[in-house]
């Protein structure tokens, strides 16, 4: 038997799900989505969609089997207070298709936080974890998050989520990192557009973005990045949009 | 013939598809999301959905195909400029089923940008419009966004895309605002939760939102949002929430 040579570099990919009428209706700005973005591209993982969708628990079922089928991990943020608008762990148990139950690990940490007196029924809701589920510790509030499945449900307050994710990320499978290159191209998209394509044709596995914006200084301008998860195709297709940029600038009339 | 009553007040909808690698790897945070939930509220259009995809032309003609037939509106950001990661164009056409054609009326915009010289190929991209499109123009780039059926294509750029929905707004069917009532409860969410759900059951055309957070004085705090069409209606359950935290104060230890 011989050993198989796999020379596709592991790729693991993440969904995310933003739950809250208040982010639809921008009473609140959501904080959440460019954080985890950029945090899962540093781990190595690759977020692939995002979703905003309301407080209503058929909504969130839908896109949550519609996200945990298609990429290796589904995040979601919001929905996990104590009170009637917060449904996240109903509809996450309903996808999963197993009972949601007040967890005595839940409540132990509840307690921690709010004395041993009874929990009143408002806490004891954040302490509903379905069945299956682990918790997911936070350094911030005492109300724990769960993984079920490859979900990972966090909370929406800002801080606390990211706490979360702290906790999460050391358990989490990554792939090889996407590197990324920055060049400022000191021309106009609309000047640079062409040749740009041509060299993104050239190099099918690198990912060219070109992004423009304006400066202060010379008006309107560009940043052109470039993706790739090997390391010598990304400097490859780097030096020839160096070369690219050198070559316009040449032509620019003085 | 009997004249039909219709108590029901129009409900318009919008989804939103924010098109673009840059946002889903976190390199760009996501500026258009808060500013048009705010301002689809604001003249009475429900924002229910907004999705991040990548660059990938099958992604985002999934997503207009999912959300088009759900929603009056769908707003789409990102993805027309010059460079071949821009290909929003290509997959609106491609969802509706139309050719895509450099649109004479687009050309003669660009021209009064930049000049009577022919357009290069790569700004040529920026004229091409799904057939059957009208374009949407804007005071801050030459570069049109375009309608097609109750899809509105606009920019990325957070001034450009605010131009463009500028342009856009007096053309749209709007439905009765939802108005709200916001109250700080000066009081934690787990110590209100259990008699704010009652008063949500009393009142199911009424949303009730409880959103914590740290109050620099007090600790723990919490606003309560409260959302209707009707103002009767909304104004009962605030009164309803401003006597139950009244009692919730009342009976704090000392």
């Amino acid at each position: 038997m011989q050993a198989q040579i796999d020379a596709t570099p592991e790729i693991v990919t993440a969904g995310l799900l933003v739950i809250g009428d208040e982010i639809l209706s921008g009473r609140t700005k959501d904080k959440n989505i460019g954080y985890i973005a950029e945090y899962l591209t540093n781990i190595g993982i690759d977020l692939r969609e995002a979703r905003i969708v309301p407080d209503v628990e058929e909504e969130i079922v839908d896109a949550l089997d519609a996200m945990r089928v298609r990429y290796t991990y589904v995040f979601t943020t919001g929905g996990i207070g104590p009170t009637h608008d917060d449904i996240t762990a109903d509809a996450v148990a309903k996808a999963f298709g197993v009972p949601l139950r007040v967890d005595p690990r839940a409540v132990a940490l509840l307690q921690q936080r709010f004395g041993t007196a009874p929990l009143n029924e408002a806490r004891l809701r954040m302490a509903r974890i379905p069945e299956g589920g682990e918790l997911i510790h936070n350094k911030v509030s005492g109300a724990p998050g769960f993984r079920i499945g490859n979900v990972f449900v966090m909370a929406g307050i800002p801080n606390v989520m990211q706490a979360m994710l702290d906790e999460v990320a050391p358990t989490l499978k990554t792939g090889v990192k996407v590197l990324s290159h920055s060049i400022r191209a000191d021309a106009r998209e609309g000047d640079i557009g062409t040749p740009l394509g041509e060299i993104a044709k050239q190099y099918p596995g690198v990912s060219i973005g070109s992004y423009p914006f304006f400066d202060e200084a010379r008006g309107p301008n560009t940043n052109i990045v470039i993706r790739s998860r090997d390391p010598s195709l990304l400097a490859a297709a780097a030096q020839a949009v160096e070369a690219m940029l050198a070559q316009v600038r040449a032509q620019r009339p003085a």
